[in-house]
C-alpha cells in the first residue's frame, strides 16, 4: 500500500541509517578534536528574525502562520540561527567562539524534480576568528574531517566572494546588469555569461577580463598577474594558503570563478568536489557582516557539509576500490511527491550549503 | 541583543547538547542491542496521511500548505510514520520488525505556557510480536535503556488502556457521557471524575466501581478480584509480569487508571515515572489495530522517551547523590515566545508520548 511523503523528502532505513550515524560519529569527533561545541536550534524560527540575514537563493521551502499570526519558517541553514545565538546568548563572550552542528535544513528546490527539500547538514562556525587564520583553520578542520570518514579523492575548491563584484565595480558595469552576471557565474554558466555581457553592452578588454578572470582554476600559478581590484583577495587567498599545513594546502584547487547562492559571504569562499559525485558535497566561507546584523558585529567563518552527498561519494570511491560501505542499494530517492507515477522522472541532485 | 525564537522551542547550547549526545548514544547502544535499526522519516508528513491514525491529544502543532494546495503537518510522534513506512517499505517483510529512532516531534500544547513544541524523542517501535511476549520485550528495552543512562529511581506504570472502556461498556455508561469520564482519567483527575459520574447520572454500584477501579495501583495484588468484564486484560497483564526478568518486573506498579492521552492504543499502556521529575519521562504501549489502518494488519507495541525530561531527571537524581551530571544550570527553558517579558510566568512542563 503506498502513502504518499511530501516531495524532497525521503524515509531512511537502518542499514543507511547506520551508515550516516558513522559518518556523523566521525565528523563530530573531528569537530570536537578541535574545539567545536554542539548545538542545537529549533526548527522553526521567526521569518523576520531569519530575514535579518541574506539568504538569497537558499530561501525558506516552508511558511507557517503561528496562533497570533506572526510568520515561522522551517531553518534553511544553520549559519543564521547561529549568529541568532551568538548574539543573544553569547552576547558578551571573548572571541573567538566555535561551534558545530548536525540537523536538518529546508530548502525551496523546485517541487516535483526529486530534490532535497529536507537534507542533513553537519558544519561548524567559527566566530571571531579574522582572515587569514580563521579561513584556514576552517579549511583545516573541514580535510581532517572528510579524510576522518575515510573520502579520497576529494579536492577542495577556493575562491573569493569579492573577486568578480570588485571587478564588475572597477569596470563600472551598471548596476542592473550586475545581477544577472552573478547568476550566471553561480551556475558557472560562461556561455550565458558571454551573452549577458554582450547583452549589457559590456566589450573589449571589460568583456575578456570579466570572462577571463573567473574561469582561472589551478594551483597558486593563476593568482599571478592579476587585475589590481583583485590584488587584495589574492592577497588573501596566498596568506590562507600559506598558513594550511601540507595536506590541506595539497587539495585546494584555486578557483577565482568560485560564487556561491548565498548572499552573506564577503571574503574566501570554497566547496568540496569528490570525483565520485557531480555536485559539491558541501562548502562554506567567510561571512563577516552577518554577525553585525544581529548586533554583534565579529568576523566569522564556516562550512557545511551535505551528509547525504557525503555518503553517496563515499558508497561511490567505495564501489570504484572494491570496499566495504558500498550497500546504498538500500538507499531510496527523494520522494517525487507522485510525479514519477504521474510518468515524469525524478532528477537526483541535492543541497548546497 | 534579543532575538525572539517560537513559542515553545528552546535553544541548546554545547554543555548540554554534549549531555544529550550522551544520553542518546547510551539508548542507541541497548536499543541495537536488542535488534532495532534505526530509522529515520521526514519532519513533515501529508497531513491526510497521518489522519489515518486517531492522534487525540497529541494534534500536529503547525499545518503548512505546500505549492499544489495539500496540507502537510510536523510530525508529532514517530509511531504513525514508522507504521506508514512498515506498510509502505516493509510490505512483505516477515515480522517481527525491530525499529528505533531519535527524531524532534511537534506538539499543539498550549502557546505561552512555556511548555515544548518541538521536543526531542527517542523510542522503539516492536511490529508483529503480539501480547504478551511483545509487551514483555518492550518493557524490557525501556528498562535496560533506563539502568543504561544511569538513571536509578524510575517505576513503570503498567495498566490496559481496554479496563475502562470495557467497564463502561458493561455498566451501560451512555456513548455521550464516555469522553468526559476518559478525559478526566487522563487527567488523573478523581474528583473531577466523581462530578462527571454524577453529572452522568451514573450512581450507586456503577459509580463506585468506576472510581474504585481505576484508583488501583501497587503489586500484583490490586489485580485480585476484578469485575467481569476486566477479566481478559487482567489476565493478559499478569501474563506480561510473568515473562519479565526480575529486574523487570520490580520496577513495574500496575497502576489500572492508567490512560494515555493517545487514540491509537488498544492494550497494555505504560509510562516512566521517577521522583526526581513531577511529569512521566515516557510511556508506550500496544497499538494493535494501528497498523491495520495503513494496510498491514500487524499487531505492536512500542515506546517513546522525552529526552529532555529524561536528562532533567538523571540531572536531579545527581544533584541528590552528589555525582557528575548535575550541570543543567547552563540549561535554558522553552521560549514563552515573549510572554515572561510581558509580565507572564512560563511553566516548565514537557511530552507525555
Amino acid at each position: 500500500m503506498i502513502h504518499p511523503i511530501p516531495s524532497g523528502t525521503r524515509d531512511v532505513l537502518p542499514e543507511e541509517t547506520r551508515e550516516v550515524r558513522a559518518i556523523t560519529d566521525a565528523l563530530r569527533r573531528v569537530f570536537e578534536r578541535h574545539g567545536y561545541g554542539e548545538i542545537y536550534t529549533p526548527a522553526l524560527e521567526y521569518e523576520s528574525v531569519l530575514g535579518r540575514a541574506d539568504m538569497a537563493e537558499a530561501q525558506p521551502a516552508y511558511r507557517v502562520f503561528d496562533e497570533s499570526g506572526a510568520v515561522l519558517a522551517l531553518r534553511s541553514d544553520m549559519t543564521v540561527p547561529i549568529a541568532r545565538v551568538v548574539a543573544t546568548r553569547y552576547a558578551s563572550s571573548d572571541p573567538p567562539m566555535r561551534f558545530c552542528y548536525f540537523a536538518h535544513c529546508y530548502r525551496g528546490v523546485r517541487p516535483q524534480r526529486g530534490q532535497p527539500r529536507e537534507l542533513l547538514q553537519a558544519g561548524i562556525e567559527l566566530i571571531g576568528s579574522p582572515a587569514p587564520e580563521g579561513t584556514a583553520e576552517s579549511l583545516t578542520v573541514l580535510c581532517h574531517s572528510l579524510d576522518a570518514v575515510g573520502l579520497k579523492d576529494y579536492r577542495v575548491g577556493l575562491g573569493d566572494a569579492s573577486i568578480f563584484p570588485a571587478l564588475m565595480a572597477s569596470l563600472q558595469v551598471r548596476d542592473e546588469a550586475r545581477k544577472g552576471l552573478l547568476e550566471a557565474l553561480v551556475l558557472r554558466d560562461f556561455v550565458g555569461l558571454e551573452q549577458t555581457l554582450a547583452e549589457a553592452g559590456i566589450s573589449g578588454e571589460a568583456s575578456e577580463l570579466l570572462l577571463e578572470v573567473p574561469q582561472r582554476r589551478g594551483g597558486p600559478d593563476v593568482l599571478a598577474e592579476m587585475p589590481v581590484p583583485a590584488h587584495d583577495a589574492v592577497t588573501g587567498l596566498r596568506r590562507v594558503h600559506e598558513l594550511l599545513e601540507p595536506a590541506v594546502a595539497d587539495r585546494v584547487i584555486f578557483d577565482l570563478g568560485l560564487v556561491r547562492n548565498i548572499g552573506y559571504y564577503t571574503g574566501a569562499v570554497f566547496e568540496v568536489y569528490d570525483p565520485a559525485l557531480g555536485a559539491p558535497i558541501g562548502g562554506g566561507g567567510r561571512y563577516d557582516e552577518l554577525l553585525g546584523r544581529f548586533g554583534r558585529s565579529l568576523p566569522a567563518v564556516g562550512f557545511a557539509l551535505g551528509v547525504d552527498r557525503l555518503h553517496i561519494a563515499l558508497a561511490g570511491e567505495e564501489r570504484g576500490t572494491g570496499a566495504l560501505l558500498a550497500r546504498s542499494s538500500d538507499r531510496g530517492p527523494w520522494s517525487d511527491g507522485g510525479a514519477a507515477a504521474a510518468g515524469q522522472t525524478p532528477v537526483r541532485s541535492g543541497p548546497s550549503r
